[in-house]
Order: C-alpha cells, then sequence, then structure tokens
C-alpha cells in the first residue's frame, strides 16, 4: 500500500463554507490528495445547538464520510471540534481543529501570553483556554468575540475599509493585553487575515487552524500513520443544502484553487 | 366578556430577539395589553431552513401560545410568516408580518416604487414581491439583501458610524431607483431605523412591520374581534435556549419597557 499510495480521499467536514479555509491550506501543502468536502448547511449553524445535538450530526457526517471510503477525516468546525472526544471514530484517524491551534500556539509564543479570536459561542465555551490549560500552566489566555466576522468573510468583503475598521475595533483590546500570538479560533477568519495582520502590526503571529492542522498532516505522513496518494487528485465538495450563495463563496474562498464537482447529499 | 375586557396575553413569536420590535411597537401602542413572548432560540435561524420544517416549527409555537390562553397570535418573523397560509389556528385571530408591510407600503406609495430589504433568505423567496404582487399590479418593487445589519443590530453598534457606512453601502442601490418607500423586510432593522432613515433622505418612507401590525390591531379592536384588556397588564418573554447574550439583546431592544418575567420553555 505505502510503495502504491494510498489514493483515498481526506475528508473534512464543517456546518458550511467555513471549514474551506482548512480545505485550502491542506491543498496548498498537499496537492497531490484528493479532498471530499461536506458542508452541512441545512442544519447550520452549529454554534447554537446543544453539545448532544452537535455529537449526533457530526456523528452522522462521519458515519457518511467513512462509507464513502476516505483515510482520514478533519472536523474544520470549531463547535465540532469541542465535542471530539464524544465521536465513535470508525478506526480511522480523525483531527479536530482546536488541539492544533493550542499546541501551534504554545509553540510560537515567547511570552505566554495568546489571544483568541472566535464566535460568541466558542468563546463562551472557552475550548481554546480549557485546550492551553492541558498543555500549560503557564499560559494566560485573553478573549474575544467578533459576531461581525463570519457576515463579513461571507460578504466578500476582503480589504475593504469597512471590514478594517470592524477588525481593529474587535482586536483594540488585545493592544493593552500585550499578547505576542493570536489564535484564529474560528474557520472563517483566515479569509480577513491580511486586515488582522495589519491591525495587530509584525509583533503578534497569527495561528490559523489551517496551516497548525497541515504541520500536524505532516507528523502523520511521516510516522506512516497516513499514506500519500500517488494516483490523480480530486477535489469534491458536497453541501447538505446548496443554493448559488453557498457555490459563489465557496469558490471565492476556494480561488484560484479549481473544484472539480460540487454536489447536494442527504446524509 | 367585552364590558369586562379579555384580560388574555396577546401571543407574539419569532426565531430569536428580532420580533422585539414588533412586541415593542405594539406595546407603544397598547401599553394596557398583556404581552406573551417566545423566542425559538434553540432552533434559530429559520431561515436557512425548508418551508416543511418552518411550518412544523410555528405549528408548534402556536399549540403551545394557545395551551397558554393568548387571545391573537403574532407571527414576528419573516420566515415563517411566509408559510402562514400552511399553519392551523386554532380558532384564535394569527397575524403575520409579511401581508401587513406590503399594504401599508401599498398605502404610502405615491409613485409605486418600492424597495424590500431583508434577509438574503426573505429577498430570493420573494416574499414581499408576491404580497405585494397579489395585492396591485402597478407596483415596481426592488429588492435588497442585507446579510450585516441583523448582527449589526445584535452588537448592538446604534447610531455608529461603522453602522452608518454598512447601510448606506447597502442603500445605494436604492438612490438610482427612484423608490418613495422602503419596506424592513426582517424584524430586526426597526433597530437601524436612524441609520435607514439618514441615508434615504425625508423622500422615503419607511414601512416596519409593528407599525402595521399596530395598525391592523386597530381595526381588530374597532370590529371587536380583538376585545381589549381592561385589568393589569404583564409583560413576559420566554425563550427555548436562554443565555447573558439573549437577555441582553431583549432588555435593550425593549428599553425603556420593562421585563416583568423572562423564562427558559420547552415547547
Amino acid at each position: 500500500m505505502s510503495f502504491a499510495g494510498d489514493a483515498r480521499p481526506i475528508g473534512i467536514f464543517d456546518s458550511g463554507v467555513g471549514g474551506l479555509t482548512v480545505l485550502k491550506a491542506l491543498y496548498e501543502r498537499y496537492p497531490e490528495e484528493s479532498y471530499l468536502y461536506l458542508g452541512d448547511t441545512a442544519r447550520l449553524p452549529y454554534g447554537t445547538k446543544s453539545p448532544e445535538t452537535i455529537v449526533k450530526y457530526s456523528q452522522q457526517i462521519i458515519n457518511y464520510l467513512y462509507k464513502r471510503e476516505v483515510k482520514a477525516i478533519v472536523i474544520a468546525c470549531n463547535s465540532a471540534s469541542s465535542v471530539a472526544d464524544r465521536i465513535k471514530k470508525n478506526g480511522i484517524p480523525v483531527f479536530n481543529v482546536i488541539e492544533p491551534g493550542a499546541s501551534h500556539a504554545l509553540a510560537l509564543t515567547q511570552n505566554f501570553r495568546i489571544g483568541v479570536v472566535g464566535t460568541r459561542t466558542t468563546v463562551t465555551t472557552c475550548a481554546y483556554p480549557r485546550a492551553i490549560a492541558k498543555l500549560s500552566s503557564q499560559a494566560q489566555v485573553f478573549q474575544q468575540a467578533c459576531p461581525l466576522w463570519v457576515p463579513l468573510a461571507e460578504e466578500g468583503w476582503i480589504n475593504d475599509p469597512v471590514t478594517n475598521l470592524i477588525v481593529y475595533r474587535y482586536l483594540s483590546p488585545f493592544l493593552q493585553s500585550d499578547i505576542d500570538t493570536l489564535i484564529l479560533g474560528c474557520t472563517h477568519y483566515p479569509i480577513l487575515k491580511a486586515s488582522i495582520a495589519r491591525a495587530l502590526g509584525p509583533a503578534v503571529q497569527l495561528v490559523d487552524s489551517g496551516t497548525a492542522l497541515a504541520d500536524l498532516l505532516a507528523e502523520s505522513f511521516a510516522r506512516g500513520t497516513l499514506v500519500p496518494n500517488k494516483g490523480s487528485a480530486r477535489l469534491t465538495i458536497m453541501a447538505t443544502d446548496t443554493n448559488q450563495h453557498f457555490a459563489e463563496v465557496a469558490r471565492r474562498i476556494l480561488d484560484p484553487i479549481k473544484i472539480d464537482h460540487m454536489d447536494q447529499v442527504d446524509i
């Protein structure tokens, strides 16, 4: 198998389009791999639902991707990642976005003052402060909910004066807290990365889930728990409910990567 | 009964806090009435769900409010209003926000050029253009989806330069279309009414669902299909899932009206 390669795709899921930033980061690092992305758009958002419901939906999606014969699954959704330990893995590697983000931030920080931006739910549930506390008793974590960033990213108002103003307003509390590392704790936020970097300046390093996950996959490929593809690669985007807006935003996020196939599925 | 008054509350529901602008408009006109508001926050948003699901959820809420002995029900949610004809009314008057908005706009317009702002779903489903077309073959309707307005309203960034910029950006296409009337086709939007009025100037009249509904209730009181309360009034806010953010936003929207009771309920 190792010699022939493993042609099975890597499965990735999120409640909507946000996880496509993770797919993009993985594709840029591993363009030879096939990817099967599922956005559970019919049931979004996950953030406002109970943990029990999020476990149920995530399990359904993992079972579906397993049947589609993926070789690994990436939970590219912060809400689903926060219940990852309650989901059955069906014997394949399952990655989430919270732990890699937390450990990547700890690897980068010099002063152990780490900022986290996320949706109101991610901030309220303290998913990142808890993940960081498990790995280090030394770090201080400062959180800020940024509820306008997801709709701004979905509107495509990138490098826009209005977006810069809003990004700066949410980040200004961090200018007092002397952080040197900021975790983008929502898979939509890498879309606004240029504005975020500009607002905080070069002294603050940004951690996004996609890059952290790409590093983690490198370890799995090196250890042989994941075997790279040697055949032709294919990028498939599926959604539980599709509409023109979904297709538009998906294309805009992935650009210049081309989607081979887009499909609506029942899971 | 007519002499004694009808002390039963008026029931109002929405998927979240938006419908509170309708409650506020009704309360300001009829402060002697009791109100029972239900926000289905556990299952929001409705806009992205199928019509069948919205019918099912709305029916559950209407049945629940009926058991709580309301004398009338106001569907203060555009998504639920668009399926109002498929919901069983249990023999009490049930009002929705789309028809009163459409007929109020037709009563105000001089040039029969009417604008509609709403969420992406409300605009895509053409709920207002269809309701207007049923009442008049003469009117031209211009629509604009404003996805950032709900999160701006919920953040409470009112009379804020950032909000004014975003409001103006969404409304600028209307400056070319020569509308004289604009329907605020989302129950959150009256929160931004001052910014909207400033952007469009005095030549454009704004129609909000709360005011249109208050007029409609006046007719029902006059006809005797609704009997006013003569006893003490009480304002109760219920939600299917509550959190600090819901309570904060609810208080901010209703201010200076005081909430007598706030509760989490299973329906």
